[in-house]
């Protein structure tokens, strides 16, 4: 699958990082793209966040360029703020922008001062080294403790033409969205006015990355933008609108599930589909309870078909259902009706959560329409052992 | 310390674990006591949680015996609801109470029958071996993956003569209390009257078990139940009752600190103080936020000064405050000042965070008069050890 037209990319080693592995990486439209973004909902929001949200609002939602690094969040610093607007400023006047069109991103160590220098000084080769082909590179330059980079493609058939889409993401720990995650990156060279593109961003990242958790931790940096420069001079007729929101829903529902997948430690990719709640957003709340359980995400971990845990987990997010009308499957089998144990074979059921991909439903009988589907991953020792000496 | 008069304690096994300890106890009261308790707040509720709330209704709050087992929730089964009342019937019988006297309480696996013969047959056993002196060994039967058992004990000189006040608990997974956590057991032989000893629950509940977490999971058992029986023949004047309050409020202090420190895999006890913030209630969502970051707790297991984990989770509580002016100190050391990194001594700090009981303190500066303390643990692998495999 081709990439979008109109972007280029580069990534390079800053030293932001301890270990040399680039950590600092641009990515550039060539035609001013429309742009919408989310960020965190943590009340304690890092400087490029609040950089970026500011930028969107002076240059009427357009973008040139997203500058991001790995290694340090800058985020509760002293010179933070000073800091990314020196980066945005820098490469603006490299890449001849106006600094409003430039977003910054940063993940990484929280409270570490982030020295603006180390950006500033690599930006010229960074920009030298600009090219339509290095997409990956700066998927690799995102990533913390992420094992995998993490991308999507996709392309949509248009009556004018075809247009595509590519994503970028990062995780693997204090990964929660809620509004969006830690960095992602979804660029189409289709043509989509910002009002629409707005509306789809927001509808887009509800089917997907406000439906993962990790760890139920939301980061204080989650940034997710999407960009639409034009450059395949097609817009979608207005009836084709919902088929271009599919393709990028579809893009940032891999991403989600790819986060997941990686999650830190995680052995085993999770869905967890809910339905018969009274609402999506509570079967949504549902499946957040159940997927920011250390006793489910343990059980999953020894192949433990532990579904009490489930159904526990379920009556404590906070939504009104009848636990006697509930039934719960892992891998398929039903392993509780109507809120009381089931018979299944547990030779069976242990040897099927084996399996690194595990599927628990939950099904409320009644009236109620409410559904979702949702992505974690099991909880293991190595999730500690990352965790116990993240920063030093 | 002496225990309450008028109480008499006997434990067996009853064959309802696997391994051959104490898994069925008894509490009498010899006269009948005024009884106030709590219940989870989880959707999903065990048999025994439902019929001793009916029972203290029936009943008017009095209660003369308490029958719990551990090693099966009796939860979500088909039989549930017949087995907890049949138990509760043949206590009654043997102890020649109404029936609605008796309380009963489970702990243990969810969704696996509970064989009511089991503890019809060991109760004669159980009845025969009553005595005033066995406290602890149904603090013991009460066990499931406890290390130790939780017991807390208190005094009070009143003006017509002394009362004493004892408790017990179980932990340590599945440890969310709302309302109550998973089993507490709190005995007193001053003479309270019903709607004074509902409101000093209620009061007292609030500022122990309710502020406490292991994992953030709400248990489907939680059950709390305080009983006085006046047996001491000494009723506190109503100038007396914040004394006797407080009385009973340190004891469950002390029992919900016990359940974080032998919290599963837990190697460090952790007090998390929030001051300033716009009520104690947001106070107490702040610090539960920070008690159920996994990142938080693995950062403490690990000694790692990772104080922005704590920032960040304090921003996800839904609490608006100010970053700006908040203070966070690790072991009295001010770690970040203003929602700044503060300089400190990464060695010194380390060090301090190596012991086992660690302080986390956060302050608002500014207006807000909202407070709390609130208790938890580290994140181990021992966690993960003792729930990938606790069904089966």
């Amino acid at each position: 699958m081709k990439l979008p037209l109109g972007y280029a990319y580069a990534a390079a080693y800053a030293g932001i990082r301890n270990v040399e592995t680039p950590d600092l990486a641009l990515i550039v439209s060539g035609l001013p793209a429309n742009a919408a973004a989310v960020f965190t909902q943590n009340r304690v929001q890092a400087a490029p966040v609040k950089l970026s949200r500011r930028h969107l609002k002076l240059s009427g939602g357009l973008a040139g360029a997203i500058l991001a690094n790995a290694g340090n969040a800058n985020c509760a610093t002293r010179t933070g703020d000073a800091v990314a607007l020196a980066s945005a400023k820098a490469a603006a006047k490299l890449l001849r922008l106006p600094v409003a069109q430039v977003l910054v991103a940063s993940t990484g160590v929280i409270g570490v001062e982030l020295d603006a220098s180390k950006i500033t000084q690599a930006l010229p080769r960074l920009v030298a080294s600009l090219s339509g082909e290095r997409f990956d590179d700066v998927a690799r330059a995102i990533m913390t403790t992420d094992l995998v980079p993490k991308t999507a493609f996709g392309e949509v058939k248009l009556r004018r033409g075809t247009v595509r889409v590519a994503g970028m993401t990062k995780g693997s720990g204090m990964i929660q969205p809620l509004m969006a995650t830690t960095l992602g990156f979804v660029l189409t060279d289709a043509d989509i006015p910002l009002a629409a593109l707005r509306a789809m961003l927001k509808r887009t990242v509800e089917r997907s990355y406000n439906r993962l958790s990790v760890d139920g931790d939301t980061s204080t940096n989650d940034t997710l933008a999407l960009l639409a420069n034009s450059a395949s001079g097609v817009r979608p007729d207005p009836k084709e609108m919902p088929k271009m929101e599919e393709a990028i829903g579809r893009v940032m529902e891999s991403l989600a599930q790819a986060i997941a997948r990686d999650g830190e430690g995680a052995k085993k990719f999770v869905t967890i589909v809910v339905s018969g709640a009274p609402s999506n957003d509570a079967a949504a709340r549902m499946a957040r309870g159940i997927a920011n359980s250390p006793l489910v995400k343990t059980a999953i971990a020894g192949s433990d078909p532990n579904w009490g845990r489930i159904l526990s987990a379920a009556g404590n997010a906070g939504v009104a259902f009848d636990p006697a009308k509930t039934d719960v499957h892992m891998q398929g089998l039903a392993v509780c009706k109507g809120g009381l144990a089931a018979p299944f074979s547990e030779v069976e059921l242990k040897r099927k959560l084996d399996a690194p991909e595990c599927e628990i439903r939950v099904t409320i009988r009644g009236k109620g329409k409410g559904e979702t589907r949702f992505w974690t991953c099991d909880l293991t020792e190595g999730y500690i052992r990352i965790n116990g000496s993240y920063r030093t």
